[in-house]
């Protein structure tokens, strides 16, 4: 339930607004029969590289760190990756397409005058394609980088740039994430939250559970305009 | 290469001097043929949970974390985990079995009058049983837990207590972990680091190489006695 009305929509980028399909794609395209198990080792290290590093202090930005786990999940599988595939594999995440049902969720949440920002690991460099490409830079008013903090999510230093970008009150600031990590980590820094939940996998046992539940963003706009669902 | 001569080697606890294996094995005993997928997933959340605990600021012992890895994974994998599997798997972290060099390659190092230590992201509660068990107790004289600075591996923090209880300089505690990312976080804080590579992965890219990789602790003693290998 939300206890105030909100005044303004953060999003995750990367699984949430973007589909990384095609990153998928061509891994299995470059690779055939090894795309699946390439693809989900390379998300896997990129994201405990965020973490491992976050703790080390060793904040790298993550473009760095997408080809270090690049590097080792090709390492780990015996793969060949010259530098015309890394090429190739890199710019896939600077084209990615949104997923079908974003641009209307968007524009309708822009339409009941939500303020509507996008919350990510990806580096400045990284974010500024993806957003252009996809035709969201009329939609979303606000990219906030991580990059700012050198730190990763979930720390709280992370969600806390998002009140200070927007000037909006603390429960004012809806957070939406497919990253059930990433939706804990931001209910625990005080915002509502909501995880978008494409697998139908198990809420994450981190102490601070989603406040809502949905299968795609294209429930949000009717669950915000009735706060007693 | 050695830069001054060790006066105390710190050791991780699970998978560095205990096998999992006989976890893993209760796993596919209890539900046949998803053991490996249970366990394997298990892991993952189990160090998840630790470093998105440690960034959010929400540490929970690793008993805690641990069960809730279980929870997760099993509600994950759709089964059906009762009071009595809970009980017998946890329990089976209590109880396991030291790779078989361990003995050995600890009784030469202790002879060579080094002082030898646990460093261990397990509770205290977890850590007595075990190394008791193991029949341990005579050749480790310290035995720390991550619990008492509630923040696990591989935040600098971690890597400090085992200086401040052993007592010895920095350049002269050699820091030993199967987990490539572990010894990295060791090696970064300013241990001499061992890596023990019993998969043949590749070092984990994270700024900071162990420098030093080896398939098994019995390689160790005779490392150590030829500073210059």
């Amino acid at each position: 339930m939300l206890q105030q009305p909100l005044k303004a929509m953060v999003f995750d980028a990367y699984g949430t607004l973007f589909d990384v399909h095609s990153v998928v794609a061509l891994c299995e395209q470059l690779w055939p029969g090894k795309g699946a198990a390439l693809s989900q080792l390379w998300r896997a290290k990129q994201l405990e590289y965020t973490w491992q590093r976050s703790l080390m202090r060793r904040y790298e930005d993550f473009a760095r760190v997408t080809e270090a786990a690049l590097r080792y999940a090709c390492a780990a599988l015996g793969l060949r990756l010259d530098e015309d595939r890394r090429r190739r594999l890199i710019d896939a995440y600077l084209g990615l397409a949104t997923f079908s049902e974003v641009g209307n969720a968007l524009a309708e949440l822009k339409s009941m005058k939500l303020k509507l920002a996008i919350l990510s690991n990806g580096s400045p460099a990284m974010l500024r394609p993806v957003v252009a490409n996809a035709g969201l830079r009329g939609l979303i008013g606000t990219v906030i980088s991580v990059d700012r903090r050198k730190i990763y999510k979930p720390a709280p230093a992370v969600y806390r740039l998002a009140l200070q970008r927007l000037r909006v009150p603390k429960k004012a600031i809806g957070f939406v994430s497919s990253n059930c990590w990433d939706a804990c980590g931001a209910k625990s820094f005080g915002f509502p939250t909501f995880w978008i939940n494409r697998t139908g996998a198990p809420v994450d046992e981190l102490g601070a559970a989603p406040d809502h539940v949905i299968a795609s963003l294209a429930e949000l706009p009717a669950l915000i305009r009735q706060p007693g669902s």
